[in-house]
């Protein structure tokens, strides 16, 4: 759903000329909140999410744009003047821009760019409750859009092509563009590339990031399919090598839903091949990662649910409503 | 005067769809302030303040949504980078947001919400002059829908509901509900209620926050009535109890206004039952606060002024004009 | 390019009544940007611009309106909170607003307002390249519509008349208006006052600032005059003191530019009387400044790119794309 601020030059464009806009569009959501062993168990949990698209469509058909989100959960951090002194406090706060172009099917973004590992299809299927979390997402290290300030002087670039049904994708992000890569310990760039492709009832996808998150050596891999086995039913297997520098190692997860009288039941299952350290020092073989959910469309808005185990055998869940604007 | 962003479904509206939107609205002051015995006492003054309102309205009828504000005045702090190292300067800011349900009547705010002793009727009907301010407004502490950073982890609950002229609210307020009260100095959680009712000319309402702004034992009351005498005049009586720790202990104020041929003349006294130490230290009985003030409508906009006496009889006053957006 | 956001009022307007609106508008460009001598000499260079502007039109025809303004461009600072420490990062960033009121060609601005010297025509007029800029733009301080966050407590007024062809202007930034001027050391306050005028095909300049960007004795100076000999060609010559604490003196500067075919080739030289001691310590000779540029229309858009050398014979360069929203 998307937001469109008539512009003088739109009001034109029903008379037939060319087109400029900034659009405002987001999403909200907000409910209980519930973590295993932390002082409050049972917390609210909300998010509210603007999108500043600006728009530029030229008399040749290319367009031109950007972007800047501004945001405000539960738990944002800003840095506020109380009493003369800097403190952190919760407010809203804005994203870094990107600006793109766009024409015949292929898209560039510059600046807070999204990267190719991120926008890969099908990895974040495993996303259940109203917050959409899971714990067969990808536990390693690489970078995204950032909704959040981020380091100064990191920019990215990014393209994207989509035809008939395949989608490829790369971006290089450099941690810090102002020095020499190298020549210090600021950060290495990060490469990305992606495909995913959808024929039918089936979906492939792999990605792939070399330096991911800036971190030289940490090399990020992503493969996954999915199945429609109905209209309304969908499996899915997910492979992340997380990387040398990203928690729980290689992690499989085996995910499905199905929907059936206005209510979809999601569920999944995670494997991991790492051990860890536990309160007292022991070594543990990992629990496998589990979660199930339900979501009922209220018309629009959605009301859903989740609990969810950890690879440490801990619970999360959530219950709330999110909707789009 | 609420924006509307058509949006693409806004769009689909037209042709009977369900709507989702993001709105900009607002308002804006500026002029002279004046404050006795201060450094300058003539000082610009000026607030430019814009609500983004998100909403959904779902096809049964319940709409969710959210606000963020985002607002700067001649006094707004913000820390900012210069030369590297932090500092206090001027630009605008986020408040954190809110999400809201409302059904039947019901309205439902999570998050920086509002709260009921801040909602409730003619509280601040003793407000005079373009910044719209008062001695007889509540001298208490309790928490209000914040127009900029609060502290990390607050979060709030609202409920309000109006049939037939009563409005009803309650509101729940956590200082930080990532720690269980009592367990640490954090903070404690403000309840607060509020009722108002209006019948022909005559308007009443009460309000109560235990543990006002999160402070231990603090009590906080207001009681108001008030009669339109005619279409063109008003008078009341706000009895405020501003708790253990808020200034100026009970305060009763009483007020009214008139209006003719555009002017609308409007004035108060409030009588404090606290003495208070002068510079000397000696211990003095309050004066009675007072202010004077005028409206003019400039088609829409407002001209407005006042000036007001506090209650150790210092003198302020403010001449300006103000609009919404 | 101006976005309207439909008000209720506005849309009240279409059958006749005030109008109140919120808007949002604004510039992008990205590309690269190269300067010799520096560590990594090629990066990335954007900005993405937004413009809030709120404005209510009374019945009486008086306009009263504000501006906020956000943007991040790959070099925007903001103190961020990482680790539970305070760090600059990159994100967008608000500007401090102005308030406005606006009636028979009078426009009078108060907070973050424009100045005159930073309005007058013909000023910037040799700026060239994607990011628009110059080495003969003014190098002295002076005060102007700030993008980001400035001194807490600084305001400025500005007021400016236009009629037939002449545009006078005149403006007054406190430093710090809390505090009164000369008692302590926090600024002086900047007059400046600009005209220029048009007259077929010449247009004529000046503009003065007295305690220029509050710096007392900072007196600041600038006199132009253009001379469009042809529908697609333009000449113009520029004058700047640079005043006492700005860079390269005084400075002369001649301009020009030519349309041919969708391309516009532009070029400069500017000339300094001040000398400057390099990096063996030695007194030089500054060199003669000078740029060549050339922008192609994109359908609305512009492909616009331009090498510059510095006073100090340093060259810089870009090549990128610009458009507004």
């Amino acid at each position: 759903m998307k937001k469109i601020l008539l512009s003088t030059t739109m009001l034109a464009l029903f008379a037939g000329a060319a087109s400029a806009e900034v659009t405002l569009s987001g999403s909200g959501r907000f409910g209980l909140d519930y973590a295993e062993n932390r002082d409050a168990e049972v917390q609210l949990a909300y998010r509210l999410r603007i999108n500043v698209d600006a728009k530029f469509e030229a008399d040749n058909g290319v367009t031109y744009g950007g972007r800047i989100r501004f945001q405000n959960t539960n738990s944002t951090q800003v840095v506020d003047v109380s009493d003369g002194a800097a403190v952190i406090r919760n407010a809203a706060e804005f994203s870094p821009a990107y600006l793109y172009v766009e024409a015949s099917g292929v898209r560039v973004e510059v600046g807070n760019s999204n990267t190719a590992i991120d926008s890969v299809a099908l990895m974040y299927n495993p996303e259940i409750g109203f917050q959409e979390s899971s714990f067969g997402d990808p536990e390693g290290n690489f970078y995204s859009f950032s909704s959040g300030p981020y380091g100064a002087n990191r920019v990215g670039i990014y393209a994207a092509y989509s035809y008939s049904g395949v989608n490829l994708k790369a971006s290089y992000i450099q941690a810090d563009q102002t020095v020499d890569t190298g020549v210090n310990g600021s950060g290495a760039d990060e490469l990305s590339v992606a495909a995913d492709f959808t024929t039918g009832q089936f979906t492939v996808a792999a990605a792939y990031a070399d330096n991911g998150a800036g971190i030289e050596g940490n090399y990020v891999t992503f493969v996954g399919a999915a199945y429609a086995f109905s209209d309304v039913g969908n499996v899915g297997l997910n492979y992340n090598d997380n990387g040398e520098y990203g928690a729980w190692g290689k992690t499989i997860t085996l995910y499905g839903n199905y929907t059936i009288n206005g209510i979809t039941l999601a569920g999944y299952v995670s494997d991991s091949d790492e051990e860890y350290i536990d309160e007292d020092g022991d070594l543990q073989d990992n629990d496998t990662a589990y979660g199930i959910g339900a979501s009922y469309d209220l018309g629009g808005a959605t009301l859903a649910g989740a609990i969810q185990s950890s690879f440490q055998g801990e619970m999360v869940g959530d219950l709330g409503v999110r909707m789009s604007f």
